[in-house]
């Protein structure tokens, strides 16, 4: 049998550190764990989670002469990142008065699922809880 | 008060879902909860977690003529997916073993971090639980 592993954070890029912890904490609502510099990266860290919740959201960010750094190109790796909410029109309205409005809408036999972009450009699906 | 956000997932894009499960399931031994087919976008969906955690891995894959699909580029918005482990230098020897061989390490005052990639490339961080 392997060792353990166990998924603990989730870090993405982003290419403003302010503004993504605003929209991460300041509109979505995520704790701001802690904020750290990282030397050997020259770049920026901002961690932040759910209230409740152990699964942490990284952003990541790099000075422009960290061998990090590169361009910042659109990829297909990350896909989106999903948040439940309670009430889906509601969040969706409230989104939209912060300056995100819906980005993709796709209705299948299960349900809807509506998309905002984050300050980068990443997809983050609103879903609401079946019930 | 804007509404609340929970973040309950994290969705990567696979090119080969049999082949993502078998390393998110099969190597790093995540459960899989379930797999389904996805009509709307042609496409299959396989969810997983660690033991115990609640925060969903899901792995996304897109048939070719799905309009979700385009290229697979490689893009900067997801920086790594983050896995703790109890033994850092054996969990490395599995993964090793397994045909993933280390892929980056970076040492910094506060510690050392080893990556390896996943089978599309996504780097994946491993480091040891303090203590």
């Amino acid at each position: 049998m392997g060792p353990e592993f166990t998924y603990a954070y989730t870090a993405i890029r982003v290419r403003d550190l302010d503004r993504s912890v605003a929209f991460y904490s300041g509109v979505l609502g995520l704790k701001l764990q802690g904020r750290s510099r990282a030397p050997e990266t020259k770049g920026e860290i901002a961690a932040l989670a759910s209230e409740g919740k152990e699964h942490v959201l990284e952003l990541n960010w790099y000075a422009e002469d960290s061998p990090y750094a590169g361009p910042y190109g659109e990829g297909e790796e990350l896909d989106h990142l999903a948040f439940q909410v309670d009430d889906l029109d509601r969040a969706m309205e409230y989104l939209e008065e912060q300056g995100y409005p819906e980005a993709l809408r796709r209705e299948g036999e299960d349900g809807v699922w509506t998309y905002v972009k984050d300050p980068d450009g990443i997809y983050i699906e609103l879903f609401q809880a079946a019930g």
